[in-house]
């Protein structure tokens, strides 16, 4: 049927055609939620509690509910009592329902600085704030447990009586008073560390930070008299929004419809839901539609960060090089509820390298502060600050080249991962070699305390489960329309597949992306996995089309559908050569032939997908301030096929630029109390364009044979390296070791005080 | 896999459950095309023509371009230039683009009263219409040819120089001016007449009627910058109004996306774009989404009412009553555009009877009226009205019985129409002698000047595309969608029918209707064909979702699939008894085996389905006023398997009441210059509740062999009768056969002066 490829030879993939979504933003047109509107609508607002722990005593809303101009009060109490029970999230994992309520409205105590205790729909935003101010709780406050060292340490005080562990793939255990353990061995480390030359052995802690997307929480709902209840709202996952839900409001799955608006910003942060039952609560209540939307305070306050983490590791190796034994402990901040990225950052931590002794204990710890949830590469960074210093370390202690020593114990292809299953193919020392063979890697460092710095990790791309649709129309024009958010312009590359499936221009293809109600079941927008997993079911559907296609071409001509051949954008009749006709020109008889064309595909592929990345950066440090500069970033990736290099490279600089704030300068700083002192964009501090340098992406291309065009996926990898590259670039220009996430200036003169003891202006030159 | 049963051995088809758009209605609640809302929406007005054939001169845009609050103004100039060419509507026939681009927006010449020559987009609805008094028109006036008889005429003004015919599926020929000719022949009328012992011949006329829904047309579309159009309109086919929008505005199907919101009435008038053009390019033009609106004068002048006609009826028969011979020429305005119902009205005129010589012309003719459009049974009731009462007197002349006259002439299953195509299954005997048996047939006529009538109608309802989705939830509840727009509750009818498919409770069904984007493509809601042609689609996707249950249950069983047995709503195991799985608690392991399911099937039955309707109507005729009041009305009608009898017995009263509107009082009033004189409810006079009496519905049901469920569908047939029935009533009240349609007061009043000679007072006791 179609025409038989190798794999460079593409008409519209590896192009860069402009993006459909791009003007309208650009000019503040694209609809976001908080833009949305609905006649008769109300504006919900919600009060937060502003002690760390605390048990709630009593909630009066009288004074609130009698202000005018509120139509509708709710607390806990209005939301159904429901059971600890883990949920199926699909391919998002699992959660205990009742934690997934409790986060979205407190019960009997107040979890974390900014948890929401009781909301207000009135006619305007002002008078629902207003109106917060009327209501009164009485509570009974608690000792505040903040950091996994207090959570675990003896007599801690314990946040929750009872709890589910977080969803882990593999066995776990409680471990108390706030942790669960999971533990993965292989071989013996104690016979590994027995064969070692060399053993390195470093603590690192990291703090929690924010995906600080620029779009803020919002959401609209309606609960129509019939009990259905629809949901405008900015997602990664309108399928995961509406069973969270339906599981907090215990009503039928069916009854709610999620209808997926713009996104600006998500980075995994926008997979759970907070405002959408509050505010279904509230518009049952009033009998009208309401929106909500968060502040920058509520954003930071009281949705999902990632953790902050205590991780210890110790690696072992021969003096030529080779890892003999690696062992780590990981304790990760699962927030007020269990379920930390914990899981994620044990397998990432050295599946890049083929350790034939591995043991790792993993700690979710539960702390009170907000419910972490995911944020790209989930849990990767400080496990690979931690290792790739050590790497570094060992490198220089054994006068290895880095690079060198990466190479000798890569994983590839086939090779046992700790997890059992053989890696996926994946060509990791083409990408080493890129980036040896790279200027940047050999040109000198020029002027005093610079340095060069270098990391690699290896993350795993979801695959899971994904709908597409595509329609043809009597005019040759075609639809695509998936589940899937668009985050990175994934419209553009799932409409780029299917035009080079369907042999058609992109620009024949309007792309879109569909609410729950309109598309078969799809996994969230996560794990890298749209342009790959989803990419793959329109490629699928696409086939069906040129299927059918070719059976309308058999009626006209009055032969077999097996005598139709499609190449080059033309139906060809094989039997009898003059007839042909373009896609468009059949499009054109679909009408006469059984009217146009849909086809719908529902479609998981298995397993995960190796992606692979290593970071060059060359940094000045300022030792009198402990401001590092960056002179100059390379991030090599191997993304697999680049559909559209504009974009992959956008998503690789994109991810490395919040690597580096996360490496640099993003913390929470709560205060002994528990109350997060930094709630604005103003005092968490993002890096700004002035703080990055231009961030070169080398993109590498081995293709993955799991998807028919190759792609791997590209959007989270290179968040994992910066913070281990950086720390290896500070050693190497200022001779010191930071232990601690982000390497904030004063950690940085901290740490050069305690090498040199004496004042960074001493110590003005080059150190090595 | 799924169970045998006997056609009325259902849980779900024939119960009336509540439907769910119910009380949002009620309330208020509900989203019309008016309530939707955007933000940084601008309000769209039209100036319209008040002459009804003009040539536009001049139009200067300057002044209201100028005022403040205006942002744009469009008028023809702004309109692609498009050629004549017939564009397909799929099911709903063809149409010439040109037409439906001028009838959208005046190019060169205006051709009714309330034609449309520009519009403006504002900041509010008032700045809009005080921008229309500042935009200056200048015309050269022409004579308007305001009906078929003028129209016809030698030596009629012209109103299309070039046009091409309105869509028959037969040929047809010019018949200049402005009209053209289809013909239908069967056996030889010369020979019919010569065979017959009587002849009666009538002519009759019938005037435009309004389909008179409720809520008003309305759009809001906009435009993006990435060309993407989004119309979010009150529309009975949203992928017609799609296809329309392309072809006027020249742009890719593709790119535009159709929204169905509530619709507050259709009947036939919302199929066919009228604003959506007009808001597009003043949303393109301003950059904002622009809402426009019409006022009811605006919905009687110049959306698509139902044709005025003329028509000349002869019939023979023998003297023991049948018929050897029908004659008719009928001929219907098309109003501005080509493109009447006539040859739908010729199909209905005599295919009830099997009258072996049948000769019609008919005749499509273009007059200086708005554009017609389809109305409940198009055409059928004028054809019917003249047909119908020529059979009562040949009843009454050869003294037979009237239904025994109809049954002696019947068609029956299988007998040959005049289209040459077999008659499909219906049982048209039984229906007619349920009337004849029934009550209301045989009790006496109390009063004078009472009187009581009869007539029998067939129509044919249409079958087409459609496409259907159902979605199975981990927690057994189900989501149906279609892009069928629900007018009568078939969002309840279609859950039913779908839950009876899956064994179900139908409250396990949510289901709505989707957006042009959300589903495969579909004919509009039109022809009865949702209930019954959507219908099969929904069955055929329940099977699929059996079959893939199925799947899974031999998963989880380690069985092959063909031992999944499916039965009273439970899965069982063939190979052992014990394992059984109710559908709900199956639907919970989903996502162990493979994630949700979701289902989409689009499917065309072919051919059509006979309808069969009579009703039975007694009146008493007030002699000096000339009113009919109506006493009792009882309405048969065969509607095969009744899915919901609440819904049905509702379209066949709704129906009958329009259709006794049209009989009594509805007509337009054009003075002699083309001005209409009653835009207005309160002059264009729809019956009332106090108008009307109870109207008994009594079902039959014949089951449909071409609809799993036997369903035929029921919303059109019973608007043809009632017109024939009251003027056999009116007959047999006061002994006066009326001619035209509708039957006013005026007319009653001037018949029976000139049957008496006298005043209406001195007929005062019953005429017979």
């Amino acid at each position: 049927m179609s025409d038989s490829k190798s794999l460079n030879d593409y008409r519209v993939i590896g192009t860069r055609p402009v993006r459909g979504d791009g003007e309208d933003k650009v000019r503040g047109k694209a609809q976001f939620a908080e833009d949305f509107r609905l006649g008769n609508m109300l504006y919900g607002k919600i009060l937060r509690s502003n002690h760390a722990h605390a048990r709630i005593v009593s909630i009066d809303t009288s004074r609130a509910i009698s202000r005018p101009g509120v139509r509708a009060v709710v607390t806990g109490e209005d939301f159904p009592v429901i059971p600890h029970k883990m949920v199926s999230m699909g391919e998002a994992g699992l959660a205990d329902q009742r934690d997934i309520s409790d986060n979205c409205m407190a019960k009997d105590k107040v979890l974390y600085d900014g948890h929401a205790l009781a909301a207000v729909a009135a006619d305007s935003a002002h008078d629902a704030e207003e109106a917060l101010k009327l209501i009164d709780v009485a509570y009974e406050l608690l000792p505040p447990v903040m950091n996994v060292r207090a959570a675990m340490a003896d007599g801690a005080t314990v946040v929750h009586e009872s709890f589910l562990p977080g969803s882990f793939v593999i066995p776990t255990e409680k471990h108390l008073p706030n942790a669960t353990r999971i533990q993965i061995e292989d071989g013996s480390v104690e016979k590994g560390f027995a064969q070692a030359d060399l053993v390195v052995e470093r603590v690192i802690t990291s703090e929690t930070a924010h995906q600080g997307y620029i779009e803020r929480h919002a959401t609209t709902v309606e609960w129509g008299s019939n009990g259905e209840v629809t949901v405008w709202t900015s997602t990664q996952g309108p399928f995961e929004i509406r069973d969270n839900i339906a599981d907090v409001l215990q009503i039928p799955v069916g009854k709610i419809k999620v209808v997926p608006l713009e996104v600006g910003g998500a980075f995994g942060g926008k997979d759970r839901t907070y405002l959408d039952p509050v505010a279904a609560l509230l518009s049952r209540k009033s009998g009208r539609p309401v929106q909500m939307s968060m502040r920058r305070d509520e954003v930071l306050r009281a949705t999902g960060p990632t953790s902050g983490t205590q991780i210890k590791a110790k690696i072992g190796a021969r003096s030529d090089g080779s890892i003999t034994a690696a062992e780590l402990e990981l304790a990760y901040e699962a927030g007020a509820y269990a379920g930390s990225p914990v899981f994620l950052a044990m397998v990432a931590a050295t599946t890049r390298y083929n350790i034939p002794n591995v043991r790792m204990n993993g700690f979710d710890v539960i702390v009170n502060k907000p419910k972490t949830r995911p944020y790209r590469a989930p849990g990767g960074p400080p496990v690979v600050f931690a290792v790739e210093q050590i790497l570094d370390e060992i490198a220089r202690t054994l006068g290895i080249d880095p690079i060198d020593l990466r190479i000798k114990n890569l994983t590839r292809t086939g090779d046992r991962l700790v997890l059992g299953f053989p890696c996926p193919s994946i060509d990791t020392e083409g990408l080493l070699r890129t980036v040896k063979a790279h200027d940047h890697y050999s040109s000198p460092l020029k002027g005093p305390n610079t340095g060069r710095g270098f990391a690699y990790a290896m993350w795993f791309n979801l695959g899971g489960i994904s709908s597409a649709r595509i329609a043809v129309n009597a005019d040759g024009s075609v639809q695509l329309v998936t589940a899937s958010p668009d985050m990175s312009g994934t419209r553009m590359t799932l409409a780029m597949q299917a035009a080079e499936a369907l042999g058609i221009p992109v620009e024949k293809i309007t792309s879109r992306c569909a609410d729950s109600d309109s598309i078969g079941f799809s996994a969230p927008t996560i794990g890298s996995r749209t342009t790959y997993a989803t990419g793959i079911v329109v490629c699928n559907a696409a086939q069906g089309v040129l299927k059918q296609m070719a059976a309308r071409a058999a009626v006209l001509w009055e032969v077999a559908q097996e005598d139709i051949i499609y190449s080059g954008g033309i139906f060809r009749n094989r039997m009898r050569d003059e007839q042909q006709m373009t896609f468009e020109a059949l499009s054109g008889r679909l009408y006469e032939t059984g009217g146009p064309i849909t086809v719908h595909e529902t479609f998981s592929p298995k397993g995960f997908v190796p992606a692979a990345t290593a970071h060059l950066v060359d940094v000045a440090v300022d030792p009198e301030t402990g401001k590092v500069n960056i002179l100059r970033y390379t991030a090599f990736q191997d993304v697999g096929k680049a559909v559209h290099p504009d974009y992959v490279e956008g998503q690789v600089q994109g991810a490395a630029a919040q690597g580096i704030g996360m490496a640099l300068n993003e913390e929470y700083f709560y205060d002994e109390s528990g109350h997060l002192r930094n709630a604005s964009l103003l005092d968490y501090r993002m890096p700004t364009a002035l703080d990055l340098p231009m961030i070169d992406a080398v993109i590498c291309e081995s293709p993955n044979p799991a998807h028919p065009f190759g792609v791997r996926g590209c959007g989270e990898a290179s968040i994992i390296p910066p913070a281990a590259a950086l720390a290896n670039a500070i050693h190497d220009a200022v001779g010191v070791r930071l232990s601690s996430m982000p390497m904030a200036p004063h950690k940085v003169c901290q740490s050069i005080r305690e090498k040199t003891g004496a004042l960074g202006s001493h110590i003005a030159r080059r150190v090595d």
